[in-house]
C-alpha cells in the first residue's frame, strides 16, 4: 500500500469505455454505453443514439431543459434505477464555459459524468511542536462510503452557492464551527480527479482549506452525517491513508495534500512528482478560455 | 494580465512539432526536427532519421555513452551552435523509469527535451501580520533570463545530488543561508511544466520548499548569480506576478503555487481551477510505474 495506491484508486478512467453527453450542441459529461442505452425510453429527455445522450434536445431555456430531464431521472429514482435522490439541484455546464445550461439532481450527476465542485476543510490542532488532526467517521447509514473516514467537514457545492458560503453551511452543519472560526480558514488550493465509482464517473474539483482550531473547540456533527470525530496525530493519519483504505476515495486525497503542503512527505522519494502531479490529475479537465496554449490532449 | 497568462506563458508546447529522442529503446525526450537534422554529422553519437534520434545506438555502457554524445555536443559548443556549455553533467533517463542511461552537460538537456529538476525556495519574513518575500534579481550576465526576478534560492539539480543536498548547496551559495538554517525549510510540493524556450523544450519538475527567515537575515549572493536581493511586502510580489512578466518565466509559477497554498487567491475567482491544474500541467510527464490506471493520454 501506498499514497500512489490511493491516487491510482481516484483514476480509474478510460476515456473509451464512454460516450460523450452534450447540451444544446456543448459537451458536458460522458456516460456509459448501457446507461445511455437505458435512456431511450424517455425521448423528450434524452436523445440517445449511437453517437452519445444529448440532453432536453431543441429545448432552448435552462428551466425546461431541467424540468424535462429531472421528470425523467425521477422515474428512474422511483424505480430504484437511480440510488440517493438529494433534491440538491448541482449545475450542468460546458466542459471549458461557465454559462449553466440546466441543473441536475446531485443523484444523477455522476451517471452523466457531469463535473461537480465540492468543498473539503483540514481542521487541525497544534499541541506543543505536535500537530494533531479532526478526524470524522461517516454514518453508516450514508449513501456514499459509509463508516469511511473523512475530514471535519466536506461537502459538496450546491447551485447558487459560492465555495465560501459552501464552507460556511457545511461547516456549521457537520462540525458546529462558528461563522467568526470557519471565517479564519485559508484557501490552500484544489484537487481534480476524474474517476469511475459504482456511482458513475466521478468528474470533481474540491476546494481546499486549512483551518487550525483552539485546543478547546470540539466539533460535533448536527446533519447525522458523521457518527464521531476524534482527533488524531498527524502521523496516524498519514499511516491511515498511506497503508490502509479506511478514509473515503477522494477524502484520502484531501489528507495526501495536506501532508505535502506541511512538509511530510519526502521529495527524495521517487514516487514524489508522481504524487503531486495525481492530485490535480484529470485528463478530460478543459482550462477556462485564456487557456494554456497546449490546453489537454483530446481523450 | 493575469495569472493564466503566467501559467500559459509555460504551456507552450505542441506535440507535432517534435520527434522522439530513445536510448537503447526507451523514450527520453523530444527534439524538434530541424535539431535532429542538424546532429547527423555526428553518426556515432546520434543515428537521426524520419523516426527520430537515437542517443550513443548499440553502446550498452551508460559511461561509453555519455562520452560519445558529450565529445560531440562539446564540438557544437566550441562552434557557438550550443550556447550556455555549464560542465554540470545531468541525469538522462526514461520518462517512466529511474536508471540513469547516460549524462548529458545542462547545456543540452532543453535541446534534446530532457526532463530535468530543479529546487526553489521561497523565503519569507512575517512582521506584525505582514507577509513580506525576499525576491532576487538575475545578473545581467546569466545566459537565462538575465534581470528577470527569482526566488531568494533556486537552482538545477546535478547528477549525484539529492533534492536537499542541491537546496543547501544552492542556499548557501546563491543567498548565504546557514546549514542550520536551510535546515529548516519546509518541502511544500512541486510545479511541473512542458514548454518550448529559446534554449529548447523545457520539461521541468521543480521540488518547491518554504522558508520562514528570521527578521534579521539578510540575504548576501556569493555565486555572482544574484545582482540584488529585495524584502517585498507579498502584496507587491503577487502584482508583479499577475499584472507584469518581471519574474523568470518558471519563477513566476512558484510565487503562484506560493500564493495558493498561503490562502492570497480566492477559490471563488473562475480561473482557480484552470491555475492549480496549470502548475502541475505536463501532458508528456509519465507517473512512476504504480501508475494511475488512465496514464496521461499518449502525445
Amino acid at each position: 500500500m501506498s499514497f500512489l495506491d490511493r491516487i491510482r484508486e481516484c483514476a480509474q478512467f478510460r476515456p473509451a469505455d464512454y460516450l460523450p453527453v452534450h447540451v444544446d450542441g456543448q459537451p458536458v459529461g460522458l456516460i456509459r454505453p448501457d446507461d445511455a442505452a437505458s435512456l431511450r425510453e424517455f425521448p423528450q429527455a434524452f436523445a440517445v443514439d449511437a453517437g452519445g445522450v444529448r440532453l432536453a434536445a431543441g429545448v432552448p431555456a435552462p428551466a425546461d431543459r431541467t424540468k424535462l430531464v429531472n421528470a425523467a431521472l425521477r422515474v428512474l429514482a422511483e424505480r430504484k434505477q437511480l440510488l440517493g435522490w438529494r433534491d440538491e439541484p448541482y449545475p450542468v455546464a460546458a466542459d471549458d464555459g461557465r454559462a449553466v445550461l440546466l441543473h441536475m439532481d446531485r443523484a444523477a450527476v455522476p451517471r452523466f459524468g457531469i463535473r461537480a465542485s465540492g468543498v473539503h476543510l483540514n481542521g487541525y490542532v497544534r499541541r506543543g511542536g505536535e500537530v494533531l488532526m479532526w478526524v470524522g467517521r461517516r454514518s453508516l447509514d450514508k449513501h456514499t462510503a459509509p463508516g469511511k473516514l473523512d475530514q471535519i467537514v466536506a461537502g459538496g457545492r450546491s447551485a447558487g452557492l459560492s465555495v465560501r458560503e459552501t464552507l460556511h453551511k457545511e461547516g456549521m452543519e457537520e462540525a458546529a464551527i462558528p461563522e467568526a472560526l470557519a471565517g479564519q480558514a485559508r484557501p490552500t488550493g484544489a484537487i481534480l480527479y476524474c474517476t469511475q465509482r459504482e456511482e458513475g464517473l466521478r468528474r470533481d474539483v474540491l476546494y481546499i482549506y486549512d483551518l487550525e482550531l483552539p485546543p478547546e473547540f470540539i466539533p460535533e456533527n448536527h446533519d447525522g452525517e458523521i457518527a464521531e470525530f476524534q482527533l488524531w496525530p498527524i502521523g496516524r493519519v498519514l499511516e491511515a491513508v498511506r497503508d490502509t483504505d479506511d478514509f473515503k476515495f477522494n477524502c484520502a486525497l484531501v489528507v495526501i495534500d495536506f501532508l505535502i503542503r506541511h512538509g511530510y512527505l519526502d521529495p527524495d522519494d521517487a514516487d514524489y512528482p508522481s504524487i503531486v502531479a495525481g492530485l490535480r490529475f484529470d485528463p478530460t479537465f478543459r482550462p477556462t478560455p485564456r487557456d494554456p496554449a497546449g490546453g489537454r490532449p483530446d481523450v
